[in-house]
This record gives structure tokens, C-alpha cells and sequence, in this order.
């Protein structure tokens, strides 16, 4: 999370908290594929507010949330740059596998109050910023856009009549594949085949890889698809202003994100090695969003990073590494008469920026010691009857495996000494 | 939130978070005074896990959640000193001149598995540590002990039948007053005068401050009493070791706390020139409560931080201060010719560590200025047709208002010597 905050600051977002129960209306006026995915509660008591009878649900991401903040809220700045790390609850089968639960914390990112691409590509290329600063080497980020999708489709296949269900079929291709994307959509009336032959069509033989100068041939003169396409490039262009390496950015004229408010570039940042977790990251333009919670419309963009998908890959590259715990010092208890002086010992250090625990119980050395190996402390201060006859104490270093014997009034000294040689 | 975790980390303390939903039967288990307060949901889907019949709820605190974490893994370290930040619910009427709200964020430091009163001692000096460190001046920590407490009811009252109820009430003392308590309290036919007048014997004349001298002379003979005072003195008397300046800490006699699972000492933190705000922060010790779990048995203390109100009370003694945005640099946006080469300034200072924003319209000056200015962003970057050619660019300080023209291949190094000298 550290490294994800440092980035979006490096970029000039602020953060931003909701709350994570909202009314239900504001969660489906525009949205899910699905409300069935959402957690209602129940109300405990009525008649002290406004809206008693309104039903409330808890929050399943941070867009729309955000939504409704910028309609609420008329004085945020222009463009309003924020981001937001909180948990979202899905009512979806847990897959621990695919990184996939209940509760699950997103990482969001949002340029709000601009329609320029230049916003987009930013947040493209924090996404990149952010995988590479996390330790994933080899991601792509698959990059497209709503209005080229809506080309291909009346180029395809004459147009579908629900737009939304057909970007959502699209969407589960990674996981269901081109047969089970082909069902769903021959429920629908809509045979995808079509649109297959189409996109062979969009490969260049020379790469293997789709290519945006044969979309742009094959496309042309469907008006929807040539502003798409135009889109897409100048994305594509402008984050390579801003540093992405080209192998990590690829038109990908499938991609069709699930979520029903897109309506610009839209992309997603997938393990090409790993693609049976899934996304890592997904966004896109949605500059009508806003304006459902409000008269006024607002341009929108913005990506979102899955922070338990993210440490689910990591686990499974074997990049996850548990931080430790911090502290620096333990002071044990050798006897029950050292314990004021003891707690002296540890005010001092603490106020001198030094992580210290103290040894609660009258315990012996040996479990004192083991604590301190397991938690990973490197250094154990001991005061016995001796050492408090000589006004001194002992410090035991765990990783060194030595021990010196320290005057009581150099003690905080000799500790930050030892730190610094760690 | 990062002073408070910067105190949790001087003591050792290891950050935990728990999910927001637990089973209605761990809350309930042992605990609110009111399980009105329980915001439970809607389960969505059933059948597809285990307990899918069993109620859920949002958690109303982060205590029983941990107990319920300990109890569940047998394999944390003992002692187990966790802290956790999040937000919990409650179906109050919110007040939010109180700091009171529906959702509120605590901030909890828990040590689990010693019955060693050290570990409460800790937990009050690092109290007064945060509330120090946040800004607070004139601050009393109030310690007493349930036992204590008990002994009281016994030699005034003969004892009461139902103590959780009779520590309810006396926990509103500062809420509603001694009038408010009689009249709880009478309704359980429990006649409080007799204890009023039992508290005064226990006051120093000269200070007139209760005196834990006096309770222990009065009660003398009483044996939770006797045991209760005893804690008290040890806790106090560790807290001095600790650090904590006497004036802190005061024996309050009438302190009870109002959730049931407390056993030993507890404690909690207000401003006595802002009664009306209610504590800042409240614990004590509940050795029973992860046993309500599991069978084994495990001793804990621990405190709970209320964020929203500690905002509240900053707010009101003006000692809260927003953070401004952390933007260090705006790159203008002269004309779109220049954008690319715009992009290509922002990646090479935030890759020196910069925090840069870029402008994505082609906005006239004056508006790109207007929000540095608001934004408080000290630098701004302007590069026009003429410091193309030149193949440089103007940096703005909006600071010393001055103007300087840099050399392309010096901006960074520019940049950040404007940035030291601010």
C-alpha cells in the first residue's frame, strides 16, 4: 500500500475516504451487471434522518462513490485528482486462488473534470509506475477503447442492439474463452463468429500481434471505430511521452471491461504469463457518470487496482515478501526488582525514535530470547542484580550473536550505534 | 492517522486489520450494551459456503474482532500486541458536534496473552503519547478497576445484582449527569445517593482530588476493593516509570466504562475543559473475553483511540490543521505542440523523486496559475514557443514570486534546488 500511495502522490493525487454504506438507489442508478452482487442493511432504526426509508447497501467499488462525491460536492477543485484505498464487498463466490473474496481493498486513481486523453494516458502510465515499483517484471497493459468496440461491432456484426451485455460476454473471455463467450452471447441472438474472422483480420503476420494500422484499414469508414482508434493512439503516444516502454502497452481489440459506464479508452493490466488471475488493473473513461447523480456533466478517468489480486500474483511469482516485525529493542525481565528501571530504559530509547518492547512477565531468559528470534528483534537489553550493583546493563545482539556490557547513561547511545551497524 | 501509527510502532505494536463483516454471533457473543446498534446485512446468495444460514453484521469495535482472531489462531505469538485503524459501525443517532458518527474509524493497541498489569501501563503511557504527539495540552487520563469498582457497589450498596448495568449507568455520569444516573439506576431499584456519599469520603480535602490513600482506609476490609486499589497503584506507579506525567493520571472512583467484558483496570482520556466531547480514547484490561471463543483462556488489555472525535476536539481548539496538496511542480500547458515534450519533463522528475502534476487542457495561463495558487503548488513550469527554440523553459516559484529560464537538460537539477530553499 506504501508503494502504491508514494506513486499516486509522485503523480499529484490526494486521498480521498467515503463511507462504505451508501443508498442503494445511488449504487444502482448506473452500474453493476449485476445487483444481486450487492450487500444490503437492514436499517436499525427509522424516523432520525432524512431518507428513513431509503434502503442502504455497502459500497462493491469506489467509482461510483466517487461519483456522487464530485456531484455532491461542487466546490472540489479542477481538475479534482484523487485517490482512494479502501475495501469494497462483493456477495460473489470467494476464489482465494484468483485472489478473488468478499472484502476486498481497491486502489483507486481518478482524474476528474477533464476530457482531454492526456488524463488518460497519465493514469496509464501511474499503472505501469506502480506494477513495476510492486516487483512484477513481465505485464502488459491491453489498451482500447468503448467507441472502437462500437465500430467493431456494427463493422462485425451490424451493431447489437444491448451494448452493455455484449461488452460483459467480451469481458469474461480470459476466463470462460471464445466458447463459453460464444454461448452467452448465441442466448443473446448475436453470433460472434462474425466479429472472430473480423479481428484475424486486424493481426499483422508479421508480429502475431493485433495492430492498430490494420484497424484503422479494415475499420475505415465506420465513424465510431476511426475516433476510437484515433483515441487509442494518441493514448498509446502520450504515455510513451511519459516513460512506459513500448512492450508494456498493446492495442487489444478485444477488450471490453465489465462495467457498463465506459465510454472512452478503457484498459487493463493482465500477467500474460499468469492469466488465470485475472486483471491486476482496470479503467477507462466515463464521462457520464457523474452526471447521473447531477445536471451538471463531468469528465472522468481513472483506473483501479485489485489489492488482493496484486498480492495473490505476487505470492505466486514468490515476490510476496511479509514485512517483519519493527522493533528494534527488547528489554527483558530478569527479575521483578528491575522492572521500574527497565520501563525507565524504555521511555529513554523511545524517545530517542528507538522501536522498543518491554517483557511483561517474570519469565525465563531462554522463552524471552525465543520471542525476540521469532519476532525478528536484534537487540535484548538485560539488567540483573548484577549489572544494576554495577549501574550497567547487558546488549545482547541476536544477529551478531555478541553481547556487551553498557553504562546505564550511554545506553540509548550504544543502542543507536549497534542499529546503525545492522 | 500516521502520528498514531508512529506511537504504535515505538511500542511494538504490529498492524492487523480484520474483515468489516463478521458472523451476528461473535458480536453478540459477549458485549454492546445494545445489539440495536448492529447494523446486520443481507445475505445475497445462500448455499455456497458453510454457516450460510448464520446472521451477518458489520462490527460495532475492533476488541471483539481480535478476540475472535485469537481465539481462531492458536499460532500468534504470545504476547500478541496487534494495533488495527479501521472504521467500525453503529446505529446511533449521530451527533457530529460530539465527534459522534454512524461509521467512525478506531485506532486500537491490544496486548494479548499476559495478565502482567505492565502491559496496562504501556497501554496508558503510549495513550498519552498520542494524545501528546496529536497536539493535546491539557489532557487526564482516568484509571480505575472493575474490581475496585465492585468492591465499591459492595460497601455502599451491598453490591448490585446486575453490575454490567449499574456500570452502564454510572459510564454516562459525564452525559447525563449525577441526576440522569439516579434516575437509571432507581428504575433498578438501586438507591445511588448511598454511594454518593461514599465517594465523597474518599476525596483529599486538601487537594480535592479523590485520593486512592483514602479509598484504600475506607474500604479497607473489602476484598475486590482491596485488590482493585492495589492494581490501580501498580498501573499508575508503572505509568510514572513510563514517562507519563503525574498530572495525567488521575484515580476517577466513579469511572466504570460501558461494555460488559472488562475484569481489571480500565481507563479512558478526556479534556476536562471539553467534558461535552465524551473520552478520546477508553480501555482496560478483558481476560475473559477470547475464552467467550475458544476454550483456552487468554488474558488481554488494550485501548481504543476514537479518530472522529479526536478530529472534533482538534477542530474545536483549533489545533486541526488540513494537509495542502503535496503537488511540488505544475507543468503548464503553453499549446499542444508542446505536450509531448511536457510529458517527457514530468517523467524525469517524478523518476528524481519530484511530485508533479501536469495540466491537460489548453487552458489560457491565468486558470492553470489560479489552481497552483489554490493548490498551493509552489512550482510551475512553463515552456512556450520561444523557450522551445531556445530549448528551455521558465520556472514560475509562486513562492518568492520569482521567474527563472533553465536550460532543458538543468530542470531537474533546477527544480530541486527551488524546492530546498522553500
Amino acid at each position: 500500500m506504501h508503494i502504491i500511495e508514494e506513486a499516486y502522490r509522485r503523480y499529484g493525487f490526494q486521498p480521498l475516504e467515503t463511507p462504505a454504506i451508501e443508498y442503494l438507489e445511488i449504487l444502482t442508478g448506473k452500474s453493476l451487471e449485476n445487483d444481486k452482487l450487492i450487500y444490503q442493511i437492514q436499517r436499525a432504526r427509522g424516523g432520525e434522518e432524512d431518507k428513513a426509508d431509503a434502503a442502504i447497501a455497502l459500497r462493491y467499488d469506489l467509482t461510483v462513490p466517487l461519483a456522487r462525491v464530485v456531484a455532491q460536492y461542487a466546490e472540489l477543485p479542477r481538475p479534482f485528482k484523487r485517490y482512494q484505498i479502501q475495501p469494497v464487498w462483493r456477495a460473489d463466490r470467494p476464489q482465494p486462488r484468483q485472489g478473488r473474496f468478499r472484502e476486498f481493498v481497491q486502489c483507486d486513481a481518478d482524474i476528474v473534470g477533464t476530457a482531454s486523453l492526456l488524463a488518460d494516458a497519465e493514469i496509464i502510465a501511474l499503472t505501469y509506475e506502480i506494477l513495476r515499483d510492486l516487483g512484477f517484471e513481465r505485464f502488459v497493459i491491453r489498451i482500447s477503447s468503448r467507441k472502437y468496440l462500437m465500430g467493431f461491432a456494427v463493422a462485425s456484426l451490424g451493431g447489437v442492439e444491448d451494448f452493455s451485455s455484449f461488452c460483459r460476454s467480451l469481458d469474461k473471455l480470459d476466463k470462460i474463452g471464445w466458447e463459453g463467450v460464444s454461448k452467452e452471447l448465441a442466448a443473446r441472438s448475436i453470433d460472434i463468429s462474425k466479429a472472430r474472422s473480423l479481428i484475424d483480420k486486424l493481426t499483422d503476420p508479421g508480429t502475431g500481434l493485433p495492430s492498430l494500422d490494420r484497424a484503422a484499414d479494415v475499420l475505415s469508414g465506420v465513424a465510431e471505430a476511426e475516433e476510437g482508434i484515433s483515441e487509442i493512439r494518441e493514448v498509446i503516444s502520450s504515455a510513451l511521452s511519459l516513460g512506459v516502454p513500448e512492450e508494456f502497452l498493446r492495442f487489444d481489440p478485444v477488450l471490453a471491461r465489465g462495467l457498463d459506464y465506459y465510454t472512452g479508452p478503457i484498459y487493463e493490466s493482465v500477467l500474460p504469463d499468469h492469466l488465470h488471475i485475472g486483471s491486476l488493473s482496470g479503467g477507462g473513461r466515463y464521462d457520464g457518470l457523474v452526471q447521473t447523480f447531477s445536471k451538471q456533466g463531468v469528465p472522468a478517468t481513472g483506473a483501479t487496482l485489485g489489492l488482493d489480486r496484486i498480492q495473490t500474483a505476487l505470492t505466486q511469482l514468490g515476490k510476496f515478501e511479509t514485512a517483519p516485525a519493527e522493533t528494534q529493542v527488547l528489554i527483558a525481565q530478569f527479575d521483578e526488582e528491575g522492572m521500574a528501571e527497565n520501563l525507565k530504559m524504555a521511555a529513554e530509547l523511545r524517545r530517542a525514535g528507538v522501536r522498543v518492547e518491554v517483557w511483561y512477565d517474570n519469565d525465563r531468559m531462554k522463552k524471552q530470547l525465543a520471542y525476540a528470534d521469532r519476532q525478528e528483534i536484534p537487540l535484548v537489553l538485560i539488567c540483573g542484580p548484577d549489572e544494576r550493583k554495577k549501574n550497567s546493563a547487558a546488549l545482547k545482539n541476536l544477529r551478531t550473536r555478541t553481547q556487551q556490557e553498557i553504562d546505564r547513561a550511554h545506553i540509548v547511545d550504544a543502542v543507536k550505534a549497534q542499529l546503525r551497524d545492522l
